[in-house]
């Protein structure tokens, strides 16, 4: 199972990572219905100045139209924890799982999407912190004007 | 008050009207920061072929990127109660209140919105529902579809 898993979420760090050669922040996402990707994206906040543009609502939207049934077998795939506007995009859709890199970097509401009947599959991966962690460091005075903005606290 | 949010909900009324000329929903939004208006947006599922461009993420998207501090003193006005996945949003950047035309013609998490503190002003202003309800009974296919992609109920 994690071997399926492990290879969507090397196709979400390949989204990370174009959005680090575009200059912007490496969280990547795409969503798998039947075992096939339907569609890819990537944080894009800088790149077009976008309030809403995280990785998983541009992997949203990179999809395309899907119809109720088929969005009720996705799986969303993302390198960070959703935030609370990606899980209820998650909520709206009624996606029923998602797999997560990792959750150390940012913090998500976990419990939130568990105790609404998402499956939540946190893979815990090095090689997703890392490459957020690296950026964060190198460009410290972006990532601080990001969390404020959201005012980002554990809370939620 | 009320004659406050009035004028501003004419102008989410304005960009609900300016959705339907172009073929779309009618649902329209504006965000107001000192009695100004800083950003509108619309409904822009079907001009747009999109899955996220709600009228409240359309508003924030074309509101620019605001300073934290500036988003806690918005009030986001709407035509129609906001769906999950925009009072996501309304969480994400700490939003205090958010005003609505009427939650008739489709529900919206109220009590979700307001237990996790956010002010909500609901106007019940007969001429959002009625621009809503005479595009559903003329567009019942297209609304039908759009049920079906959420797999609306009122349970959240």
């Amino acid at each position: 199972m994690h071997e399926k898993h492990n290879k969507f979420m090397k196709e979400a760090i390949k989204e990370a990572e174009k959005s680090l050669k575009e200059g912007g922040i490496p969280i990547g996402s795409v969503l798998v219905k039947d075992g096939k990707i339907v569609g890819r994206g990537h944080n894009r906040l800088l790149q077009r100045e976008s309030a809403i543009l995280h990785g998983e609502m541009d992997c949203i939207e990179n999809s395309g139209r899907l119809n109720g049934a088929d969005y009720r077998k996705c799986t969303l795939y993302t390198t960070l924890f959703p935030c609370i506007m990606c899980t209820g995009m998650v909520f709206l859709y009624k996606i029923p799982r998602v797999v997560i890199g990792e959750s150390e970097t940012l913090k998500g509401p976990e419990e939130f999407l568990k105790d609404n009947g998402v499956e939540v599959i946190n893979l815990g991966m090095e090689e997703c912190r890392l490459l957020l962690e690296n950026y964060i460091k190198e460009n410290s005075e972006i990532w601080e004007k990001e969390l404020e903005r959201i005012g980002y606290s554990t809370d939620l």
